[in-house]
């Protein structure tokens, strides 16, 4: 029993032993991929018309198989390295409000909510089942690299993002300014010219609405060059951010490096 | 009196003083981001027109409330740990013209403006409201980082802002020259062609003015991936901004740190 | 014979010998660009109607010299330095299966394998001749580092596209949750408000597909708003290979010039 | 007479040497705007009719101070501490040969060779004033900065853009094979998806051309998507470019700072 738990640890937590741990992983991780494929093919309406019974019973088995490894992963967790998990009761505790025990949890939680309660939109059920796309994030070290710079810097993204409001707002309230009158229906009010000026300020430019006066496009032609100014900013952060974190980790890992020699590990 | 203008000092100003300074911040904030919303609800006419009564009687309010917090943070800033501000007079006036007291200033003065002399815009007047967004500055480090980025970078934004300009002068030349005599009103004339091609140097591209003829196309696709390039400047800039004040920051903080500890302090 | 091999090595691999080698690889180089003009031109049917027999000549002639040019590389790959390269049997398979070599197989294959079967769709066949592109990697250096920072990066900007794809798929759910009912045709289901997603997260903004509810609108700007940060991360990763590339090639060039000196060969 | 022109030397080149010195140049520099905003302004046909005489006036006008500016540049370069202009014949020859100089020559030129053959299309010769802009480059450290990292990088940034032109090429052919029957007018040929694949890579988006069938969405989609790591290829040049370039200069000037010091002078 132990060794099973010892073997399960390692094929599903650290992805070693062998050819049925490979296996394994793979198997869960194709799993994924066909859930996501599915909600997608089936939110097309005359697909799942036709084969209904096939996209109910494909997500009553993933479902178990995804609780079966929630479970399972509650189970192992205690033979993991880190010393905060290897307590029976609060380790398994502690791993199960862990990000990616979360995850897991989120994975699998709706469907039973609309089991037991029944009222949810069903659209929006199946639409949750897009979050399993997380469950991913575990197989892949770049992926793990890049999200968290992203949570490193997500106090400078907010500032950038924040930043980019301001001026997405400044432009809406002067287009409403300029051209108001001009194109009631489009800039007539502050929350109306919002939509143009967040097009625009993120350069994506549909051209849906457009100002068509003088001073409107003088207006927006000013706002349109700094904004790329401006919308630069996420850029500079996630750029600085990343040579950050890589340096720390090489120097970390560096660091790791001597000590082992110095204790004559290496 | 004195451990009033104390405790206020590092309420307002530190932030810090246990849960009324937290309290405090706090309301402000949410008015700030209140009156922000009210600007921007109120400038839909239908909505004004119904509830006119509860959004002037909002506006007298923050302003009441934003100009008690302008005269008292003239009172506590002798409280400061900047010599230059202690001086009850002198330091109080260069608190005055400090860019933060400033903004304060901004956020109350087009009130009584228009109160004495009754003449603006009401539109105008409304919208200069969302100024009192810069207060927010006040309460985010990574956003006074990012405004020190950009105001480090200032001069070089704007060459990069001034390079940009110039290709797309060059090209409203070019595209005017062209297709001026095809589409005489979109590229009649520079100033007209300059609307096209600012919307297209910047990757915009509402579609509402297009080139139609082969070598007016030629010509817009070489300036639409040249300019690929010089709109990367703006990131290529903050980029290494960001990377810079960065380490400015590394190696102050380092500075003190050592000088601490020398001093026998840590 | 082995001279000949010598110099032609030396003109082909190195680009090095004189004013005939230099000929030899400018000739080479404007062969392949004329063979890519050739593609684009005659893929307007009317062109190609009026000078068949010309573009089916230039076809034959240019796959006669790469075919040419792909044997001599062959033959005197043994020249090389690298001492992989030099066995007359294993080195040269080894040289076969290099990706340059590679590249040079794609280049006349296709020809082959259609005169030999002959079932292939012609304008597929045409366009694959494009590929003879890749030729022109072998002459620069920069291009040479680009596509090295790429090919280290690839991990990371296959993540980021990844993170980006998520952000797409869960834009193209939210819209087709919110509008799929409004505008059925285009947002009726999820693959369907895909293309929205794909046009807006990367900025490029048709403007075919457009949302037209208020809810619909505030989605759409924040998403707009928040891929901006997601679509700077590509940006991100490269900048920061980019520099470490070029730190790695300073500092091995620069542990080359000491060992150099300390072995006093300068 | 020596005297004049050491202090013409200082207020030109160096510009130093008090009030008079600060006055020239920025008249010089509003001259320059005036010029630009004259050529942007009389394109507008109605404009150039009302006021003809006084635009030809201001144009003869700034020729004839450009052109005293000329030779009264190559009067002075012989005052410059480069050994290189130094010398009165050799040295002027040399400076008359400098960037600066040929920029301050094809501010003028135009208008004498109007004036002696007078056949050149007056339209594309006013535009040609527009490259008077370029003057303005001697008074911005900053934009000489830009310049500068952009002219290093140009290798970078020319490969970049042959990647990216690769890309549009590639992804015109395929919409070309996928299309290509279905909207014959757009992509019926190579050189007509051309347009399309260009505004697209580079995320313009004008929406004139839009791919209409499955086969050609999913396509379009991953141009889109890949496209975005491409087209950061240029911003991660500039931006590792602009580092270096900064360490670079901060090097040199704490290099100079040392030497300053050993020799006394500090």
């Amino acid at each position: 029993m132990l060794r099973a738990r010892q073997w399960l640890y390692l094929a599903l937590e650290v992805q070693k032993g062998g050819a049925w741990a490979t296996f394994l992983n793979h198997f869960l991780m194709v799993l994924v991929v066909a859930n996501v494929v599915a909600v997608v093919v089936e939110s097309e309406h005359a697909i799942y018309e036709a084969y209904a019974p096939f996209f109910e019973w494909f997500e009553v088995c993933s479902v178990a198989i995804f609780t079966l490894e929630y479970v399972l992963r509650a189970w192992i967790c205690v033979e993991s390295e880190h010393i905060a998990f290897q307590h029976p009761m609060r380790g398994r505790i502690r791993y199960l409000l862990s990000p990616m025990a979360l995850v897991d949890l989120v994975a699998v939680l709706p469907f039973y909510l609309s089991l037991f309660f029944g009222l949810v939109d069903l659209r929006v059920l199946r639409s949750l089942r897009l979050l399993r796309l997380l469950k991913l994030t575990r197989y892949s070290h770049s992926l793990a690299l890049l999200l968290a710079v992203l949570r490193q810097e997500a106090d400078n993204l907010i500032s950038a993002l924040f930043i980019l409001c301001m001026l997405v707002l400044l432009s809406a309230t002067g287009i409403y300014l300029v051209e108001g009158h001009i194109q009631p229906d489009k800039f007539g009010s502050i929350p109306r010219a919002l939509w143009w000026s967040a097009v625009t300020v993120a350069t994506v430019g549909y051209g849906d609405v457009v100002p068509v006066t003088l001073v409107g496009k003088v207006f927006s032609g000013t706002i349109i060059i700094t904004g790329i100014a401006i919308a630069a900013l996420p850029a500079a952060i996630l750029a600085s951010g990343m040579i950050n974190e890589l340096k720390r980790r090489r120097e970390s890992f560096r660091f790791e490096l001597v000590r082992a020699m110095e204790n004559g590990k290496l």
